[in-house]
């Protein structure tokens, strides 16, 4: 699904990673984190594929709503054990969404 | 491949697309298009993955490197031609790249 997101400015949080071998627990936690996100305040929505690279972009409406989802307690576990079993490589970028253009037919 | 981006701040292009049965041409394209970008100016690099949803994230080192993008002759015809055949739905979003982590094993 492609977000429906308000007008711009708001945020973009870019996750690209590199799954290692270890599946485990992935697709649960990755589900509950995708749950959890919804009920945070400023949460905007999420999209998400992988192929080689995996990339999910959660979209915010501030970089405050951010940091409350990044501090939030179940998460930080969950970022722990993505370290541990889950992710070979990734990375994480906080960007400010500053223009947006749609098409649909 | 993640790509290794610069110190922020730079710039983000996030394209979401939702692709129509329409296939003629489209890797060619896409395969072009990559080739093409790699040769401008303050291209830094570019991430995709699609499953439902394809997401190709393309970064920059400045605005000013986006909007000669968008006007090159040959991408402007890729994009008229990707709204008549390729594209069912997209969104572009232009993001400056604020903060960045990364974690390798």
């Amino acid at each position: 699904m492609i977000t429906k997101t308000p007008k711009p400015p708001y945020y973009a949080v870019i996750f690209s990673t590199i799954r290692t071998s270890i599946d485990e627990g992935y697709i649960e936690m990755a589900e509950r984190m995708e749950e959890l996100a919804k009920e945070q305040e400023g949460y905007l929505g999420v999209e998400s594929a992988r192929n080689e690279v995996g990339i999910t972009i959660s979209y915010w409406s501030s970089l405050d709503a951010i940091l409350k989802w990044k501090n939030n307690a179940e998460h930080t576990v969950a970022r722990k054990l993505g370290k541990e079993l889950w992710y070979k490589k990734y990375q994480l970028r906080i960007c400010k969404v500053e223009h947006e253009y749609g098409f649909e037919k």
